[in-house]
């Protein structure tokens, strides 16, 4: 007889956003799931294409928008039969209502969840450390899903991202590793000090950065990708409950 | 203008078998690419799905074949456009041939690839050393591969299987990588020791268990995903420059 979950289509992954990123995400829920054989894994099919017009570019400098081709990849993902979407990349989540919209799915974002966290972690009223990009900031996203939950953001300056955020996240993306760390946690530590509670990494390059770092910085931070990863265990786990009931 | 490439659709990859090997190939995909920019990296649509027969039991005991479940995920990543296709398994590619018979993309089958790969890094006459399930072993496919390449294979023994490969790949499976590291070490030393010239790793949880070795037993190894990884990396530079001219 078949497990009831083997009838439920795979979770759809719309990565490539960096491809690491979608990676280090794949390899998060693998570490999340609770699992002695190959057949107990969170079924997942991921787009790793990162041919994606350029997030930051269309909100800061109104570039081509990635909207027309997100809404491809989630189609193509649907098409293939995915029971759920994720999406592991915070600038993205500009368009998620527009892509969540009309979507047949289940499709969490990732800032509810990374909220979500955060406010659990956190007494309401205190500033909560952003790490990300100049477009997530610009965009508000997590301005808008912490102030609903009675806490206020705490970004960095302009000068900490030119010179320590926005270069970080470019090393991970050239896979140069030990040149980003440095300036990652200088980053998040600067953040700290100027009062932040907890610290959401809101770039999913930004925890493969800090591989390495040292634990107590690493305490304080919220790891996106991480929230994200246990989030599709869970989802994963009650579409199976769901389908057996 | 559209790079030439813009208009191929992504490598697909029949993954799942197992989950953390897939993010392995993954992962060492992104390694072996020049890139500085997301756009640059090669784009993979990756079905990590591990709800597929199990592949030694169907070869060893007449279990259920994978074959038709297989043929699904290689016809659902057709159906999604992707313009290849790569298996990161040695044992599933028991059934290679059949999965790329009528297949109208590349397939390439990474037995043949390490067995190139094993060929071009010793001389003809010697021996090379298996690190493998009991069924790849079983099916042969190496046996094949390296004798048309006037090689010859030292398998390893039904004590060696059963003491220290099998669990160490059950270990890599259920992600204790610490449990798995010191069982493949002393079953690639015990090949070499019987007089291996290098020893192949032709079971994708292997190099997961062999992260953190001492570099010069791995430098007598052949890593079959970082081989499948490389000619991914170079299949879809020929597929660029094909569409390109």
């Amino acid at each position: 007889m078949k497990h009831p979950t083997q009838t439920i289509g795979p979770i759809g992954v719309i990565g490539g956003m960096g491809p690491l990123a979608t990676v280090d995400f794949m390899h998060k829920v693998i570490l999340a799931t609770a699992a002695e054989h190959d057949e107990q894994h969170v079924p997942l099919l991921a787009s790793n294409d990162a041919r994606i017009p350029r997030r930051p570019a269309a909100i800061l400098q109104g570039g081509p928008s990635p909207l027309a081709r997100l809404q491809e990849l989630r189609d193509l993902l649907l098409a293939a039969g995915v029971s759920a979407l994720v999406m592991p990349c915070n600038t993205a989540h500009h368009w998620h209502a527009e892509l969540a919209r009309d979507c047949p799915v289940p499709f969490p974002s990732l800032i509810d969840l990374a909220a979500d966290a955060a406010a659990a972690r956190t007494p309401p009223g205190v500033s909560i450390g952003i790490i990300a990009t100049r477009a997530t900031l610009a965009a508000g996203l997590f301005d808008q899903a912490l102030a609903v939950r009675g806490r206020q953001t705490l970004l960095p300056s302009d000068q900490l991202l030119d010179d320590a955020i926005l270069p970080s996240i470019a090393h991970v993306k050239a896979t140069q590793l030990d040149a980003a760390r440095p300036l990652m946690q200088h980053a998040v530590q600067r953040l700290l000090d100027e009062g932040a509670a907890v610290v959401i990494l809101a770039c999913t390059e930004a925890p493969i950065a800090l591989v390495g770092a040292p634990p107590t910085l690493l305490g304080q931070c919220v790891d996106t990708t991480q929230v994200l990863a246990e989030a599709t265990v869970a989802l994963w786990r009650e579409l199976g409950v769901a389908a057996a009931t």
